[in-house]
């Protein structure tokens, strides 16, 4: 007996969910949770169920790629806690918040490491007995520093995700390659809006009356990648970006962690740079 | 060709998707659109689809009648202009909201007529070139006039939904039971709290920090019927209760145009006094 | 006997409230509402007081433009109605929304005038009895059309707001130059997020999953004038652009309404291409 | 020179601004922040200010106590970190929000001490070298276990506030007597929405399309005291009452964050069972 996670991504065509519907009929599956979203415009069909029966991960794989069109993305997978990297710098709420969910055993992950190009946030690291590795880029050029941290992440038999708890330095294309929607940011801003640097500091400028956060992935260009959640709090006249930021913080550190937990339970598609969400 | 809407709630039991789905397929229907949703606590099964295809509504109902276990309810429905009647008492801002919807052809609706205990609402509604019947309450009991009312109303060969939108008094079991889950209200709060008149002073003298507005179903108790939509906005210590008035109205009117909306596309179903809603 | 706006925007020194609190208090003043702000980063005051008492605007002006800095911005103003002509194109909600609320007395204006540069919404605005002028734009360039928009405008002895309700041409900066801060737009979103056309397919194609509206006033260049205020609404992946757009309009017109009534109650400090609003 | 908080809560009476601010300007004081409101229903009147200068504590509260009209509340507060005791039961993540905060530097508190009635919550608690007071309800009459923890708290020389993060017991109208405004419960529902115990069941029984969370102080009866904080998110029919409580969970603890800050601050008038929050 296995609970699996089924996650299917192909071309529509007429009869798919029948196909599929008979093939866990036909093996006696209970389904779970079910979820099928058609993508009009692009004729994408997506679907997530969660199932369990007298079946194997194996089995089950190779019989839905048989009715499955051709270039479908088919998995098939075990729930178990997933392997994790924090990155970070120096703020931390959102850090915090994710190690508190996690020794609360709210999130299905192992936190394998939290890596930072400074040691103030050690010993908060410490206290939960989580390996801490600074890798300072002080005296490095962005490539040499980006290097030793490849460096480090290399050494982890397995990383199914790294989390950017508001790590404050930009990824290079060559890094991010290797972690294709891997990568989860937290970018605080109500994306679009406030690319870049200091985003508060616009978002005062420009004399928002909202301001906002926003998790994504990070694929080649940062700020840019498909957006997993967003989510916004009042602001007004009174508010300097001083103000702006600490309101912010209690944003980004829920957004963050919603789209980690997300990911965790393998609930995000990702198809033309954006995200079908189950 | 027909375009047809199929709305299933029964008992869930293994392979029912199978069993609609193989129907789908074996009759060359497209599906247009699709949810599905299990309440694995009641162990309920709901599915809304729509499909077009070559194929009649009678067909169609007895093929699925035949698959489907005993005791489910079975809908299809042809999309078209439902016939609704409005009850209002003296507020403008939710009767001129859907008026609007209507002139700007966003409601699926014909609207039969605008039943009023006052005639302060006439003349918006002439402009409309709808019918405005007053049935004033002055003089009568509550059984009485509600008697009148049913008067107008059986006049109409089709009532599909009564929206009350601030008829501000209280509809008795006895009215209500002709229309189970046909009459649609907005109540003045974020239901259940404020239960009653005057909601907006219950909520000041409370001291809440936020009010807001529920559309619901109203069978037998008012204000206890199944939810339809709620939504919600802040206010401070600076708000007196005709300030959150004044602020309610704009949740107000747009809740309930937002629940008739999900009623006119057939999306809502009710079950243990809630909804489920696609 | 008067009731009196008093709006106050000057360089903050010492003994400002003091000086201007003494005064009232002198003059027997009663102060209906009163507040204040001060821009610790411009060093800049802004305060907003309705009084009333034996006093008449000229007597309580120069008092006041006595005991203010120099280059103080200083206004007192008798709550009346404003006069206001409402610009629009083919969608009917934002306009809508004005013409309910204008018919339930809730804005203190005079709408004068309806300017379209089609006439699909005449048969709305007549049913208002409120004058509609087609400007169509065909067979013109720019700044033919805009002059002779402009030649509407000129006929009327006041106007003190232009709101532009889903008008949906660019205006150039010689048209808004004899309008600053009185033309009052919405655009449909969460600016700066999706500056210029088709804002919602911006949005769809950039996977948001919130989608807003922003109230602003036009200076020079369209979508880059002063925010008065905002909301947004979650959206997800099953959203197409259209779906976006007919969602969005619900927080077109309350954003825009609630934008209009704070001007219309005098309650808008522009200051820095920001507003402060009390 | 010293840096002070006024806060002063009045009967109106006509020339209060105009006294205070004549002290303050008499006595060459800055004024950094300043909020005046005035209750119309209740002819009060609340001020909160931040001023520096060269003045103390005993002189501004003697020169003020005397321009006031008679039975006001006065406070001249230095700023300076305040004690709290945290009460918790078995939940993490209100308590750890409290915890990662303090550690950030943001909170102005000592935390003298956390008291649970379980032991679950102490390794988490120890991490952050802050005492951990077990007091077990287990063979207790409800008498006996609060006076155990009053025992506890009387320890302690002072105690500006006691947070309870989701302390999972009723305290009776004795407990609360010493403690005046000075007890912030996190209650996880709208209130007054879902009073008592299981609100998230509650929630989902009347199937709500919003859940929320109350921060109050706690005076006599529980969740009936004067509100602080609000905040709510959505959820719909596919949410059972678990996964309303996780969800619901980030609500909580944001909200409570909050008002515990608010009232660090000293941002908080208490009258009329309301809040008034600067």
């Amino acid at each position: 007996m296995a609970t699996l996670r089924v996650l299917i991504d192909a071309n529509d065509e007429k009869g798919l969910v029948y196909k599929i519907s008979k093939l866990f009929y036909d093996n006696e599956l209970n389904i779970l949770e079910n979820q099928e979203f058609v993508d009009k415009v692009n004729n994408k069909f997506f679907m997530r169920s969660v199932i369990d029966g007298n079946v194997n991960k194996a089995q089950l794989y190779s019989g839905l790629k048989e009715i499955l069109p051709q270039k479908s993305t088919l998995k098939v997978i075990e729930p178990k806690k997933k392997d994790i990297v924090i990155m970070a710098t120096k703020e931390m709420h959102a850090l915090g918040d994710i190690l508190i969910r996690h020794e609360a055993g709210e999130l299905e992950a192992n936190i394998l490491a939290v890596i930072s190009n400074y040691d103030v946030l050690k010993p908060l690291v410490d206290k939960f007995n989580i390996p801490f590795i600074t890798v300072s880029h002080e005296g490095l050029d962005r490539a040499e520093h980006e290097r030793k941290i490849l460096d480090e992440l290399k050494k982890f038999e397995n990383i199914d995700y790294i989390v950017l708890a508001k790590y404050m330095r930009i990824l290079t294309p060559n890094f991010v390659e290797d972690y294709e929607n891997k990568i989860i940011n937290i970018h605080h801003s109500f994306l679009p809006a406030f690319i870049g640097a200091n985003p508060y500091k616009q978002a005062y400028e420009r004399g928002v009356k909202i301001i906002g956060a926003t998790a994504h992935f990070v694929n080649n260009n940062l700020d840019e990648g498909p957006i997993i959640a967003q989510n916004v709090t009042e602001v007004n006249h009174a508010y300097n970006w001083k103000d702006m930021q600490k309101l912010g913080r209690d944003v980004e550190k829920v957004v963050l962690s919603r789209a980690l937990k997300l990911a965790l339970e393998d609930r995000i598609f990702v198809y033309a740079n954006k995200t079908v969400i189950f």
